[in-house]
């Protein structure tokens, strides 16, 4: 079996924290870790929504992704500085807020809107799939919040399941779990996975960036995702204080 | 079996035109159009490559899509007017680069840089799937003008394969391919594909709109694409002029 | 007699074609060439007006030009990409506007908004004259679309006039009516004039490139130009399906 | 005979002054006066010039036009706290750019660059006029002062001509020279036009505001605008100390 | 004792002069110079105040500062065209702006606002200061226009003081008043400070350019800059008309 | 004596903890908190000056200043979202660099550029003086890599002395060492200073919120100041693990 530079095995995800209730300003916070990756979520919540969902009985929930410019090995420019935000901020942004209405009644929330900030501290592989992880956890608490100032119903439902995502790809044809930097920049296919506490995916995204990949390696990939997402739901549920 | 609104069965594609060659001031170019969906796709060549490759051997292969502001049913403001790119077209620019490479042997190709412009004149789905299948064609075209040139050697392989894409997704809990903007707007779950003409993955972007899906469904998708996208493979065969 | 390039006389258009109702999204659409110029024009009807014009009665014209990246020789990098629109882009955008609004009664068209579209799919010369002869026939089906919507009163009379454009210039001290790339780069005196149907001045531009010119050179150009926009009137009316 | 609201007959310039040598920073400069109008035009003289011209031998003339917030009557944001340059301003400032450029034999200045601000500190109609007029002054003492530090020779021909510009307008039907605000806000037709000292055009710009004009009208507002700005050349050479 | 370049000893102000009224445009204005150093200060009143004050009965007071292109030595690009204001614009705004908030009664101007902009025609050194003592007074008579057209109560008093502005620095050793650009640029120690007529300090702002500095230095610093404000407190009174 | 909302007196600094490497990317790191402050800040070192600094022998500090969007009780729009860096963050980066840049012997340094990165992470008052005491110590051990690698001499005294900050205030009539948010609100007169580790000021920022502020209020306010800035030292000399 490939002995991983970590010395994990192949389905093995690296050392997961959850720090919930980081920040004392956010309505519904948690600073969370994938290994070596530090992801700060802070969940604001808003009564009301905006001007174009106004009186639809509907809430509102989006997300903004950004990494702080030395998270990573070298320092990058700051977005603010170049004045405008790259392609791959906007997609991870977009992606963590599908991920996150896809787990929530809109209706049940009523109009109000939850914005997820998303700041990546440091950086080593997987930070879109820690931020979407994580911010599960902010987005709870944050509902909890507007629940307690009666801003939602005391009985309302508005989270449908649970929702995390992890990362898979292939090296050196070996499927592996849960990617690091030095093992992502490497690999030959590349895929995120968002899967809800009930095992249902939410998002694939799939890519070669080696070789174009068959049938038979995109399954393998897809069920080492779904055991990880699994173990992360049991994380997520720790921290929240939830039972299974 | 489910009547779609154009009459198509669920496995059909729409009726597809590839007009090789359209420009005559870039190096290749199509047409392309799947139903109302009309881009056009430009490959503009350049001996030599950006600052940060030169000297490596390698060539260079990018992609810019967009949209005009009336090629939907209501006017979007142009993003040159706005003064910056929207997140969804940094995000399909970034697709049809990557499904590109996916295909070109950049050490084949020396240092050349070809740019590919997907422009969408007319906008019914799935302009992101007819802009890779039209660039495609329009590459071929461009490198085949660079090997006229003697920018690239006269037996370079640089296509290491075609590529196409289509969309699948599921509408009322039906499997459908190639769907325009009124399936696309309803669709449960949307999916887009871009396969090699030996028919691997390159990409599969797998979205939740509605409900999230399981790995039953998530198959069913996936053979409807590869029927599509081989049979896309005939046409961009057609348009070049190439035995299958 | 000089002989041109392409063979023309020098008081010759180059092949007019007007492609109207190209598209099937807007309220108004021509696709018009002028030789190896072509120009996408739509007409966008709004039932509104912004709100600095509100409660007045009247309605806003507005016209947008830009030019795909690879519609000339060399291909240029997307204004929306730099981040911000250039000073020709805007001084055309503003001309069209200028050209159209000088044929239509505000009052007549009521609290109604139409943006025009002028995206250049290749550019050989002329693209301003060619969108505003274009975006004529793009506003005049707006306006009847508007009308069939009843948005406009059965009877107004929006149009009081029609209006076209066409380049004059001297090359080599011979003045010449719509001049392709290859003269226009060469002329020492280029111009262009904007002329209703009736044959009165919209606008006269006319710019020393090379040498600075002379009241009976300036009366040349204007009467080469008259008799362009004279004949470009024919082909706007037999697009229209209208009788002169 | 129309008896204009500041007392002028229709051909009667407004009080030019022009103070040259405003500036003790700058190598040229002018502060302008077309009656209210009031301009500060400095020339900025560079050893060298843009990559793009490096190498062939010719110099390089641009021109950059602004206006203070307040200039005008109400007060109107800043363009660089809106963080782009509108239309207007890109449009004349590329008018001054090339007038100047007409009269420059770039060959003559070598690889020098000389970049002319045109600032309106105080705007009452014919702000791009009074700029060319105060601009020609400020650039006319660039060159001497680079001819004085040796970067041009002493014997080069700079400028082949002077050149001045001035407004004409058609109001209430009577064509009247150097339009003020209050009469060029009811021109039916306005007319910019640059004139060498020899008296030959290098811009003629008409637009007709309210109702389009015919060749008659046009011909006496261009005679009105020789007469005027002819006597623009007068003030030039009377504030550089030349003899006419 | 230390001679200074231009002959002053180290307690003196370079010569003053306030050119009150010098728009015809805005409500106040002053064209203000300390020596070489030129700054138009015009005061824009608006009857009204910004959405987020509405209601409140209380007026606003801001400014904006600019430099023109070529009031230093060497030109700089303007910030229109870099799309962005650099922080040292953004910094003088912001203090110029609470430097006359200080001596406003927000209530007693009503809900009122007053835009002061300070544009720089000629910059050597102390710009920000001469910025603030001209603003004051392009403000005092803003406020009495107010007053005459009845926006502003007859008995309101809305100046609570005046205030005026001077920079200070230590230069070899030696604390020096209004400083040039020329000792500026070579200063240990640079410091503004904005006093009110009454003598209390508005703004202290001190920097160590070279070696830090200790309290008896910044004692004699601001001894300095007291007496210099005090003086030019005269010169305001002086424009304005007023008795001590 | 006055009783502060959180228990200190007047002359009490809030709890202060420095958390030294806490990134591991970064070549030097300090998380530090000044009670609710707490600012990540990280030194990024690279070998080699920006062009405009190269070949004179020296070295370049500098510093970038941000917000997290909910580091405050609110949330904020993300610069990069907006497109542009407000005034108050560019005048808080600017303060940090110059701050850190007085304590800093360029020479010594030499041709390496060292950038500081303070990211707030959450704020309750204080963040630009938390942020410069942070980076103070981030930078000292971004030096000390630089050393270990040889970038920088072995006894180069890079550093000259130790640089920290601290804000004072008066509140009704008090005057009070590091506030918080809820005091810093309703302060009547704001002070930030920076002091070096020998007691000399670096800055003295004062500015009257309220009501102007005389001369014994000053002295005041610059005494709590020295005196919470000496204190600090002996923080940031424990995080090193320096003697004093």
């Amino acid at each position: 079996m490939t002995q991983r530079a970590d010395g994990r095995t192949p389905d093995q995800l690296r050392p997961v924290t959850i720090e919930r209730g980081w920040s004392s300003q956010a309505e519904g916070s948690a600073l969370i870790s994938f290994g070596g990756t530090k992801v700060l979520c802070t969940a604001s919540f808003t009564n009301g929504v905006p001007r174009w969902l106004t009186g639809k009985g509907k809430g509102w929930v989006t997300a903004e992704y950004a990494m702080l410019p030395r998270a990573t090995n070298e320092r990058n420019q700051r977005e603010s500085v170049k004045g405008k935000i790259g392609g791959r901020t906007h997609e991870i942004s977009r992606l963590i807020g599908r991920a996150l209405r896809a787990v929530v009644d809109t209706k049940a929330l009523g109009e109000n809107t939850i914005v997820i900030d998303c700041d990546v501290l440091q950086a080593d592989g997987g930070t879109r799939t820690a931020a979407i992880t994580g911010a599960y956890v902010a987005l709870a608490d944050a509902i909890e919040w507007g629940r307690a100032k009666k801003f939602i119903g005391q009985k309302s439902q508005v989270l449908l399941d649970s929702v995390s995502a992890i990362s898979v790809g292939i090296v050196d044809g070996v499927p592996l779990l849960d990617l690091p930097y030095v093992e992502d920049s490497r690999a030959e296919t590349d895929m995120n996975i968002v899967v809800t506490g009930r095992g249902l995916f939410v998002e694939v995204q799939g890519t070669a960036e080696g070789a174009p990949f068959d049938k038979r390696e995109l399954d393998q990939l897809l069920e080492l995702g779904l055991a990880g997402t699994a173990e992360l739901r049991r994380h997520q549920l720790a921290a929240l204080g939830q039972a299974e």
